[in-house]
Protein backbone atom coordinates (compact mmCIF):
# COMPACT_ATOMS: atom_id res chain seq x y z
CA UNK A 1 0.00 0.00 0.00
CA UNK A 2 1.32 3.63 -0.74
CA UNK A 3 2.02 5.52 2.36
CA UNK A 4 2.50 8.32 1.02
CA UNK A 5 1.39 11.55 2.53
CA UNK A 6 -0.57 14.37 0.89
CA UNK A 7 1.38 15.49 -2.01
CA UNK A 8 2.97 18.87 -1.36
CA UNK A 9 2.12 21.53 -4.42
CA UNK A 10 5.60 20.83 -6.04
CA UNK A 11 5.40 16.98 -5.48
CA UNK A 12 1.80 17.24 -7.05
CA UNK A 13 3.53 19.32 -10.21
CA UNK A 14 5.99 16.95 -10.91
CA UNK A 15 3.38 13.69 -10.63
CA UNK A 16 1.52 15.30 -12.96
CA UNK A 17 4.38 16.23 -15.64
CA UNK A 18 5.38 12.77 -15.04
CA UNK A 19 1.76 11.41 -15.88
CA UNK A 20 2.16 13.27 -19.69
CA UNK A 21 5.86 13.61 -21.15
CA UNK A 22 7.07 11.16 -22.55
CA UNK A 23 10.41 11.06 -24.55
CA UNK A 24 10.98 12.97 -27.60
CA UNK A 25 8.36 15.85 -26.28
CA UNK A 26 9.15 19.49 -26.17
CA UNK A 27 8.45 21.51 -22.74
CA UNK A 28 10.11 24.20 -21.24
CA UNK A 29 10.48 25.98 -18.02
CA UNK A 30 9.46 29.11 -17.97
CA UNK A 31 11.48 30.12 -14.38
CA UNK A 32 14.81 27.75 -14.87
CA UNK A 33 15.98 28.88 -10.92
CA UNK A 34 18.35 26.46 -9.62
CA UNK A 35 17.19 24.02 -12.49
CA UNK A 36 15.70 21.46 -10.20
CA UNK A 37 12.67 21.20 -13.11
CA UNK A 38 14.77 21.92 -15.46
CA UNK A 39 16.95 18.39 -14.79
CA UNK A 40 13.72 16.77 -14.03
CA UNK A 41 12.42 18.01 -17.85
CA UNK A 42 15.29 17.08 -19.31
CA UNK A 43 15.19 13.78 -18.13
CA UNK A 44 11.59 13.07 -18.67
CA UNK A 45 12.19 14.04 -22.77
CA UNK A 46 15.14 11.97 -23.24
CA UNK A 47 17.94 12.48 -26.24
CA UNK A 48 14.94 13.30 -28.76
CA UNK A 49 13.34 15.88 -26.77
CA UNK A 50 13.75 19.32 -25.96
CA UNK A 51 13.83 22.02 -22.69
CA UNK A 52 13.42 25.71 -23.50
CA UNK A 53 14.17 27.33 -20.64
CA UNK A 54 13.92 30.81 -19.20
CA UNK A 55 15.41 33.06 -16.39
CA UNK A 56 16.29 36.73 -15.94
CA UNK A 57 19.17 36.20 -13.33
CA UNK A 58 22.48 34.78 -14.98
CA UNK A 59 23.07 33.25 -11.65
CA UNK A 60 20.38 31.00 -12.31
CA UNK A 61 21.25 30.49 -15.78
CA UNK A 62 24.80 29.39 -14.60
CA UNK A 63 23.13 26.63 -11.72
CA UNK A 64 20.98 25.08 -14.37
CA UNK A 65 23.97 25.00 -16.53
CA UNK A 66 25.76 23.38 -14.14
CA UNK A 67 23.11 20.83 -12.77
CA UNK A 68 22.28 19.92 -16.47
CA UNK A 69 26.07 18.67 -16.71
CA UNK A 70 26.50 17.88 -20.81
CA UNK A 71 22.34 17.17 -21.50
CA UNK A 72 22.08 18.36 -24.61
CA UNK A 73 18.50 18.82 -25.01
CA UNK A 74 18.06 21.58 -23.11
CA UNK A 75 18.27 25.34 -24.42
CA UNK A 76 18.63 28.03 -22.24
CA UNK A 77 17.72 31.65 -22.40
CA UNK A 78 18.57 34.84 -20.59
CA UNK A 79 15.26 36.30 -20.76
CA UNK A 80 12.15 37.54 -19.23
CA UNK A 81 9.66 34.21 -19.54
CA UNK A 82 6.91 36.81 -21.15
CA UNK A 83 9.10 36.76 -24.29
CA UNK A 84 8.29 32.93 -25.23
CA UNK A 85 6.62 33.51 -28.17
CA UNK A 86 9.88 34.48 -29.72
CA UNK A 87 11.39 31.70 -28.75
CA UNK A 88 9.05 29.03 -28.96
CA UNK A 89 6.64 27.83 -32.06
CA UNK A 90 6.36 24.30 -32.39
CA UNK A 91 3.88 22.74 -29.96
CA UNK A 92 4.76 21.90 -26.30
CA UNK A 93 3.39 19.20 -24.28
CA UNK A 94 4.47 20.69 -20.92
CA UNK A 95 5.02 23.94 -18.61
CA UNK A 96 6.68 24.64 -15.88
CA UNK A 97 6.87 27.44 -13.63
CA UNK A 98 7.52 28.42 -9.92
CA UNK A 99 6.44 32.28 -9.56
CA UNK A 100 8.29 34.32 -6.38
CA UNK A 101 12.06 34.74 -6.42
CA UNK A 102 15.43 32.52 -6.90
CA UNK A 103 16.12 30.90 -4.04
CA UNK A 104 19.69 32.04 -2.41
CA UNK A 105 19.70 34.97 -4.11
CA UNK A 106 18.61 38.43 -4.58
CA UNK A 107 15.06 38.98 -3.11
CA UNK A 108 14.16 42.03 -4.76
CA UNK A 109 13.98 40.14 -8.42
CA UNK A 110 10.73 38.34 -8.51
CA UNK A 111 8.77 37.56 -11.30
CA UNK A 112 5.50 39.68 -11.91
CA UNK A 113 2.00 39.28 -11.94
CA UNK A 114 1.87 40.91 -15.94
CA UNK A 115 5.29 39.43 -17.52
CA UNK A 116 3.99 35.49 -15.54
CA UNK A 117 0.57 36.16 -17.04
CA UNK A 118 2.06 36.95 -20.28
CA UNK A 119 3.81 33.91 -20.61
CA UNK A 120 1.44 31.37 -19.72
CA UNK A 121 -1.24 32.88 -21.81
CA UNK A 122 1.44 32.29 -24.78
CA UNK A 123 2.18 28.87 -23.36
CA UNK A 124 -1.23 28.27 -23.21
CA UNK A 125 -1.68 28.78 -27.19
CA UNK A 126 1.04 26.64 -27.88
CA UNK A 127 0.02 23.42 -25.30
CA UNK A 128 -1.04 20.08 -27.58
CA UNK A 129 -4.11 18.61 -26.59
CA UNK A 130 -3.96 17.04 -22.80
CA UNK A 131 -1.05 18.65 -22.48
CA UNK A 132 -0.36 20.63 -19.04
CA UNK A 133 1.31 24.08 -17.80
CA UNK A 134 1.86 23.64 -13.78
CA UNK A 135 2.46 26.72 -11.32
CA UNK A 136 3.66 26.54 -8.14
CA UNK A 137 3.14 30.02 -6.81
CA UNK A 138 4.69 31.59 -3.83
CA UNK A 139 2.61 33.98 -1.72
CA UNK A 140 4.85 34.77 1.48
CA UNK A 141 7.70 37.36 -0.40
CA UNK A 142 6.14 41.16 -0.90
CA UNK A 143 4.60 41.36 -3.98
CA UNK A 144 3.58 37.55 -3.60
CA UNK A 145 -0.13 37.95 -2.92
CA UNK A 146 -0.51 40.98 -6.25
CA UNK A 147 0.93 38.60 -8.20
CA UNK A 148 -1.16 35.55 -7.34
CA UNK A 149 -4.07 37.25 -7.76
CA UNK A 150 -2.84 38.36 -11.07
CA UNK A 151 -2.04 35.02 -11.97
CA UNK A 152 -5.46 33.26 -10.56
CA UNK A 153 -7.73 35.90 -12.33
CA UNK A 154 -6.38 35.07 -15.36
CA UNK A 155 -6.43 31.52 -15.55
CA UNK A 156 -9.73 31.20 -14.27
CA UNK A 157 -11.11 33.05 -16.84
CA UNK A 158 -9.57 30.64 -19.21
CA UNK A 159 -12.26 29.08 -21.72
CA UNK A 160 -13.30 26.23 -20.24
CA UNK A 161 -14.25 24.58 -22.93
CA UNK A 162 -10.57 24.86 -23.94
CA UNK A 163 -8.99 24.48 -20.65
CA UNK A 164 -9.39 23.08 -17.15
CA UNK A 165 -7.59 24.64 -14.62
CA UNK A 166 -7.29 23.27 -10.94
CA UNK A 167 -6.11 24.97 -8.08
CA UNK A 168 -3.93 22.74 -5.46
CA UNK A 169 -2.88 23.53 -1.86
CA UNK A 170 -2.81 22.93 2.18
CA UNK A 171 -5.69 24.91 4.02
CA UNK A 172 -4.46 24.83 7.68
CA UNK A 173 -1.02 25.64 7.35
CA UNK A 174 0.30 29.28 8.92
CA UNK A 175 3.44 29.88 6.72
CA UNK A 176 2.36 30.77 3.29
CA UNK A 177 2.97 27.23 1.77
CA UNK A 178 3.28 27.63 -1.87
CA UNK A 179 -0.09 26.23 -3.77
CA UNK A 180 -0.26 24.51 -7.49
CA UNK A 181 -2.05 25.93 -10.33
CA UNK A 182 -2.23 23.80 -13.70
CA UNK A 183 -3.92 24.30 -16.52
CA UNK A 184 -4.87 21.63 -19.09
CA UNK A 185 -5.36 21.51 -22.48
CA UNK A 186 -8.90 19.33 -23.18
CA UNK A 187 -8.55 16.37 -26.05
CA UNK A 188 -10.47 17.38 -29.05
CA UNK A 189 -13.85 15.42 -29.21
CA UNK A 190 -13.86 12.15 -31.16
CA UNK B 1 1.38 6.99 -20.38
CA UNK B 2 -1.32 7.89 -18.45
CA UNK B 3 -3.59 9.93 -20.62
CA UNK B 4 -6.14 10.33 -18.00
CA UNK B 5 -7.31 14.17 -17.53
CA UNK B 6 -6.94 16.15 -14.37
CA UNK B 7 -9.15 14.25 -11.68
CA UNK B 8 -12.60 15.75 -10.65
CA UNK B 9 -13.35 15.99 -7.09
CA UNK B 10 -14.90 12.85 -6.73
CA UNK B 11 -12.11 10.63 -8.82
CA UNK B 12 -9.39 12.71 -6.55
CA UNK B 13 -11.24 11.24 -3.35
CA UNK B 14 -11.60 7.73 -4.29
CA UNK B 15 -8.02 7.57 -6.11
CA UNK B 16 -6.72 8.76 -2.34
CA UNK B 17 -8.60 6.87 -0.16
CA UNK B 18 -7.71 3.77 -2.71
CA UNK B 19 -3.63 4.77 -1.61
CA UNK B 20 -4.47 4.27 2.06
CA UNK B 21 -7.63 1.60 3.08
CA UNK B 22 -6.56 -1.63 3.25
CA UNK B 23 -8.05 -4.98 3.94
CA UNK B 24 -9.57 -5.45 7.30
CA UNK B 25 -9.63 -1.58 7.65
CA UNK B 26 -12.71 0.19 9.74
CA UNK B 27 -13.32 3.19 7.45
CA UNK B 28 -17.10 5.19 7.04
CA UNK B 29 -19.02 6.98 4.93
CA UNK B 30 -20.60 10.19 6.53
CA UNK B 31 -23.63 10.57 3.79
CA UNK B 32 -24.25 6.90 1.87
CA UNK B 33 -26.86 8.81 -0.33
CA UNK B 34 -27.48 6.30 -3.05
CA UNK B 35 -24.67 4.15 -1.95
CA UNK B 36 -21.81 4.69 -4.78
CA UNK B 37 -18.93 5.27 -2.07
CA UNK B 38 -20.46 2.87 0.42
CA UNK B 39 -19.97 0.07 -2.13
CA UNK B 40 -16.10 1.62 -2.90
CA UNK B 41 -15.52 1.27 0.83
CA UNK B 42 -16.97 -1.79 1.05
CA UNK B 43 -14.91 -3.53 -1.74
CA UNK B 44 -11.40 -1.90 -0.28
CA UNK B 45 -11.95 -3.22 3.38
CA UNK B 46 -13.42 -6.72 2.16
CA UNK B 47 -14.91 -9.40 4.59
CA UNK B 48 -12.18 -8.60 7.60
CA UNK B 49 -13.31 -4.54 7.58
CA UNK B 50 -16.36 -2.63 8.61
CA UNK B 51 -18.41 0.22 6.83
CA UNK B 52 -20.77 2.49 9.24
CA UNK B 53 -22.70 4.47 6.67
CA UNK B 54 -24.82 7.27 8.02
CA UNK B 55 -28.06 8.77 6.32
CA UNK B 56 -30.83 10.38 7.71
CA UNK B 57 -32.97 9.69 5.00
CA UNK B 58 -34.82 5.91 4.49
CA UNK B 59 -34.59 6.67 0.86
CA UNK B 60 -30.81 6.71 0.64
CA UNK B 61 -30.61 3.88 3.35
CA UNK B 62 -32.96 1.61 1.42
CA UNK B 63 -30.73 2.28 -1.83
CA UNK B 64 -27.76 1.84 -0.15
CA UNK B 65 -28.86 -1.51 1.16
CA UNK B 66 -29.98 -2.74 -2.81
CA UNK B 67 -26.73 -1.81 -3.71
CA UNK B 68 -24.75 -3.43 -1.43
CA UNK B 69 -26.47 -6.80 -2.07
CA UNK B 70 -25.68 -9.42 0.51
CA UNK B 71 -22.16 -7.19 1.69
CA UNK B 72 -22.10 -8.51 5.26
CA UNK B 73 -19.71 -5.23 6.14
CA UNK B 74 -21.44 -2.85 6.46
CA UNK B 75 -23.37 -1.18 9.16
CA UNK B 76 -26.08 1.79 8.10
CA UNK B 77 -27.66 4.03 10.76
CA UNK B 78 -30.75 6.20 9.98
CA UNK B 79 -28.91 8.94 11.69
CA UNK B 80 -27.56 12.38 11.61
CA UNK B 81 -23.79 11.89 11.08
CA UNK B 82 -23.70 14.55 13.61
CA UNK B 83 -23.98 11.46 15.94
CA UNK B 84 -20.74 9.72 14.70
CA UNK B 85 -19.15 8.90 17.76
CA UNK B 86 -22.03 7.55 19.44
CA UNK B 87 -21.80 4.66 16.86
CA UNK B 88 -18.18 4.48 16.46
CA UNK B 89 -15.48 3.96 19.08
CA UNK B 90 -12.81 2.45 17.25
CA UNK B 91 -10.04 3.96 15.22
CA UNK B 92 -10.90 4.60 11.50
CA UNK B 93 -8.74 4.44 8.53
CA UNK B 94 -10.58 6.61 6.00
CA UNK B 95 -13.81 8.62 6.16
CA UNK B 96 -15.92 9.90 2.91
CA UNK B 97 -18.10 12.82 3.06
CA UNK B 98 -20.27 14.29 0.22
CA UNK B 99 -21.69 17.24 1.26
CA UNK B 100 -25.14 18.58 -0.09
CA UNK B 101 -28.62 16.96 -1.10
CA UNK B 102 -29.47 13.35 -2.46
CA UNK B 103 -29.78 13.10 -5.82
CA UNK B 104 -33.04 12.42 -7.05
CA UNK B 105 -34.54 13.37 -3.68
CA UNK B 106 -36.18 16.28 -2.16
CA UNK B 107 -33.78 18.98 -2.83
CA UNK B 108 -34.57 20.83 0.27
CA UNK B 109 -33.06 18.10 2.90
CA UNK B 110 -29.61 19.02 2.82
CA UNK B 111 -26.75 18.48 4.83
CA UNK B 112 -25.65 21.46 7.10
CA UNK B 113 -22.81 23.26 8.55
CA UNK B 114 -22.75 22.67 12.12
CA UNK B 115 -24.08 19.31 11.82
CA UNK B 116 -21.42 18.21 9.19
CA UNK B 117 -18.38 20.26 11.45
CA UNK B 118 -19.83 18.18 14.45
CA UNK B 119 -19.39 15.10 12.19
CA UNK B 120 -15.88 15.69 10.46
CA UNK B 121 -14.63 16.74 14.03
CA UNK B 122 -15.28 13.49 15.61
CA UNK B 123 -14.04 11.95 12.92
CA UNK B 124 -11.07 13.64 12.68
CA UNK B 125 -10.36 12.10 16.74
CA UNK B 126 -10.92 8.39 15.99
CA UNK B 127 -8.49 8.50 12.18
CA UNK B 128 -5.79 6.47 12.14
CA UNK B 129 -2.31 7.97 11.89
CA UNK B 130 -1.66 8.32 8.05
CA UNK B 131 -5.61 8.24 7.72
CA UNK B 132 -7.64 10.37 5.20
CA UNK B 133 -11.21 12.12 5.75
CA UNK B 134 -11.94 13.15 2.22
CA UNK B 135 -14.99 15.79 1.95
CA UNK B 136 -16.57 16.93 -1.07
CA UNK B 137 -18.24 20.04 -1.21
CA UNK B 138 -21.34 20.82 -3.54
CA UNK B 139 -21.96 24.72 -3.44
CA UNK B 140 -24.21 25.33 -6.18
CA UNK B 141 -27.60 24.46 -4.39
CA UNK B 142 -29.46 26.75 -1.66
CA UNK B 143 -27.68 26.63 1.38
CA UNK B 144 -24.40 24.92 0.10
CA UNK B 145 -22.07 28.09 -0.15
CA UNK B 146 -22.69 28.53 3.59
CA UNK B 147 -22.11 24.91 4.14
CA UNK B 148 -18.99 25.40 2.32
CA UNK B 149 -17.54 28.37 4.53
CA UNK B 150 -18.24 26.93 7.66
CA UNK B 151 -16.38 23.85 6.86
CA UNK B 152 -13.62 25.69 4.99
CA UNK B 153 -13.08 27.26 8.47
CA UNK B 154 -13.65 24.33 10.47
CA UNK B 155 -11.03 22.36 8.67
CA UNK B 156 -8.43 25.12 7.89
CA UNK B 157 -8.06 25.74 11.83
CA UNK B 158 -7.28 22.28 12.31
CA UNK B 159 -3.94 21.61 14.29
CA UNK B 160 -1.42 21.76 11.59
CA UNK B 161 1.20 19.72 13.76
CA UNK B 162 -1.48 17.15 13.88
CA UNK B 163 -3.19 17.07 10.37
CA UNK B 164 -2.88 18.18 6.76
CA UNK B 165 -5.42 19.83 5.04
CA UNK B 166 -5.99 20.62 1.55
CA UNK B 167 -8.37 21.72 -1.15
CA UNK B 168 -8.69 20.54 -4.94
CA UNK B 169 -10.99 22.13 -7.28
CA UNK B 170 -11.86 23.68 -10.74
CA UNK B 171 -11.22 27.56 -10.92
CA UNK B 172 -12.66 27.83 -14.55
CA UNK B 173 -15.69 26.39 -14.45
CA UNK B 174 -19.19 28.55 -14.65
CA UNK B 175 -21.13 25.58 -13.42
CA UNK B 176 -20.13 25.52 -9.52
CA UNK B 177 -17.99 22.15 -9.73
CA UNK B 178 -18.08 20.60 -6.89
CA UNK B 179 -14.53 20.40 -4.60
CA UNK B 180 -12.63 18.59 -2.74
CA UNK B 181 -11.49 18.94 1.05
CA UNK B 182 -9.21 16.22 2.92
CA UNK B 183 -8.05 15.69 5.89
CA UNK B 184 -5.34 13.63 6.95
CA UNK B 185 -3.78 12.81 10.19
CA UNK B 186 -0.01 12.94 10.17
CA UNK B 187 2.18 9.83 11.22
CA UNK B 188 3.30 9.93 14.40
CA UNK B 189 7.42 11.44 14.42
CA UNK B 190 9.91 8.43 14.99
Amino acid sequence: MNRKPLPRATELAHELIRQRVESGDTVADLTVGNGHDTLFLSKLVGEDGEVVGFDIQQAAIDATAHRLGNAGNVKLHLACHSRFSEFVSTPVKAVMANLGYLPSADKAIITRGESSVTAIGAAAELLTPGGLITIVVYTGHEGGKEEAETVEEFTSTLDQSKFSVIRYGFTNQANHPPYLIAVEKKLEKR
